[in-house]
């Protein structure tokens, strides 16, 4: 999430009542998490296994739990709980206010747009022109739809990241990190029945123009898809996952977090993508290998009797 | 979908633009898509490889991109984009006309048939007598519901077919078939929450006298179930596939396009059926075998150690 | 369920048309299917092959189609079709009134809960302080939400279970088991975009406290989930099944009925769950198998051509 305009780091600090270390004149541009970080951006970290890595990406501003060596021109920003201090930043400047009406009269819709009724669209989303808006969509808050974009009855855009903080010594073990990412769907795209969109935890979860998707699709958070992708019935894509244009993904695929499928990719049904995969192949299996070579395994399975019978006897 | 009433071929011909070769004194009765035609239909080809099987197909009427033969009685339609002029006649004879209502007053409901707060039923549908329609439940234009249905909350019945025409030249690959067809849903079925069941994109889907579902089943495009199938939870069906009576899958079972089930077939969960299997027998697998031969197949795996070490040594 | 107050064994034996045999002074607490029944539960039996476990099960009053001994304090209520019988009784008790409103006034929502558009809230639901209800939710009848729970759009709590009763000599085979129970959720849940959780069919589905669900989640009638479990996108559980306390399911598991997952456990993506497993340990496969294991399965199935070569030559 980018701020509306840049904020003083030490505006920052004193709301969260930070140590302030390093630089003390940065204007922070927004807020991210460590996977989808930018220069400007600030970030968080509240484990010592991750202090290094969130230290030297590309955040200028990190919450932290401890002081550390700060590189030239970042900031540390040292509080006792990192998690709880994003989430006060996160919530002052992007408060959740949640809709009383169906349609927001904050919603910027085009010309040409039918919203059947049920259609809920709620504050600062904007749809493009000539869209299709079905009966029963929800469409949260804050996300921004294309031209020529069909969304069919009951699909859920924007919903809330399945993203926690984990701490076994509390009651409730996993605390929601606030989503204030956006779902950004190009022109052209269309989306079946019943799907759900995850927005970005902080960054936008993207759907690239001209992609299709059948009916009972999830997407994750922060998933970057390309354009001319078709994601058949059931397909499941887990969060910060891209998926390169032309990508074809049949029936009831799954797709891991935080990987990468090149262009041109074909995956048959009921596959599971659980590493990166380069493009322009066919693939097959939980987990994926080529298509062709998965085909082979089958028949080499096939034969172990015979094989069992010369070594072993009958 | 068959027209209203038989319309000339000649005045087909002359809405799209098309030069008629062959028996130009034909009623076309209806529109449909190459895997469901019969005689009197007017279907469309645009790619050489499918010439053939179209024209020798039980359509009486073809729109084409290319004079060829044609069989005594039939007319070619000529036309340089026949999906286009395809989209043009369909649009032309089935105009979607968004409803505002979320009860059409098109809609014909039966004696003692209750419609659950936010139920939307579109224009033109018909509903039985004594259903129970949920809140939230979506039924598209043209669907045709039996008498003692159940439809659980959330579900969306006559989505669109996942069905596109694809050329890559275009900036969009794929551009949509618009849907004509409807979804026909038997006496005394039983539909879990948040299931979909897309129209036929020409033609009928069709779910049999006493079939149940559980929740989050997809049902693609003219696929035509039969009686008394049970479908467990999260189940999803392609198009154009037939499951005969009794047929039972369990959960997750994916099924894939243009094939058949027979009778009484029992498929495990998590199985994934790629091509037409015989009725009567149990299956497991993915792709699906006969399931006591996939377990006996686990053993086999289990024993290749032992081969290993008695042909390779420990 | 429990009925409101206790009820002479001899009412219902009137209501139903029983002859009664036992303990005729007996008072019913409630009505049970037999894998939840509880003493002084009503259960039902019309299968030879169930009597003996019927009988000798908690239930203290057995609906049963013919006369057998019964143990001392027990009483059996003969009846032609005890099934028939036992949805009258479960009719009367808990009659289906379908609510003519979105929010029921009978419906206890507690302070700080905010419901979204086009949320639905049955009759007699109980929601606690400070939740989220999000747009086109479906909260059915007696349903209990706890504190702090946040439920995601489209998502259905309280759909009915996937429950029948089989007679193939009838034209509709399967008759639905009327679900009287509830759906019990716990404190700090937080629950997708379109998931569906099953009441009860007599009994309750329970998600202890929390625990956290992405979207597409089915979880089936009379399951029972531990507190600070995690599931991933589309996972599916049926029915009567117990996941123990900290367990993690990742994306498209699936779960079969009445088994149980032990404490800690966690199961890989796409992974079945076919019977009982002891918690604290990792689990893939379909079915599952220790992930270990599992994964070395696959090096051994790519070593067969090896082996195929030295024993049968090029």
């Amino acid at each position: 999430m980018h701020f509306e305009k840049p904020v003083p780091v030490t505006t920052i600090a004193q709301m969260i009542g930070a140590t302030l270390i390093g630089n003390k004149d940065g204007m922070v541009t927004g807020i991210n998490e460590i996977h989808k970080v930018e220069p400007g951006d600030l970030a968080f970290v509240d484990h010592p296994k991750y202090y290094d890595t969130c230290i030297k990406s590309a955040a200028s501003f990190i919450i932290i739990n401890k002081a550390a060596d700060v590189p030239e021109g970042k900031a540390l920003l040292v509080v006792d709980d990192p998690f709880e201090a994003y989430l006060k930043i996160v919530q002052f400047y992007r408060p959740f206010i949640p809709s009383t009406k169906l349609i927001s009269d904050t919603a910027a819709i085009g010309e040409g747009t039918v919203l059947m009724p049920g259609a809920f669209v709620g504050h600062h989303v904007s749809i493009g022109k000539n869209c299709l808006i079905h009966p029963h969509v929800t469409i949260l808050d804050y996300c921004i739809i294309g031209d020529d974009v069909v969304i069919q009855a009951g699909t859920v855009i924007g919903s809330d990241a399945f993203y926690y903080n984990k701490k076994t010594n509390r009651e409730i073990h996993y605390r929601k990190m606030t989503s204030c990412g956006r779902v950004v769907i190009g022109n052209a795209v269309e989306i079946g029945a019943n799907c759900s969109i995850d927005r970005g935890v902080s960054a936008d979860t993207i759907i690239g123009d001209g992609t299709k998707m059948d009916n009972l699709v999830h997407i994750g958070h922060d998933t970057v898809v390309g354009k001319n992708c078709l994601f058949a019935g059931q397909v499941g894509i887990a969060g910060a996952t891209t998926i390169e244009d032309n990508v074809i993904l049949w029936g009831q695929v799954g797709v891991s977090k935080t990987l990468t499928i090149g262009k041109d990719a074909v995956i048959y049904a009921q596959s599971g993508v659980k590493d990166s995969i380069p493009g322009g192949k066919v693939y097959f299996g939980s987990p994926v290998e080529d298509a062709r070579e998965k085909m082979k395994e089958f028949v080499w399975i096939k034969r172990i009797p015979l094989l069992w019978e010369k070594v072993m006897g009958k």
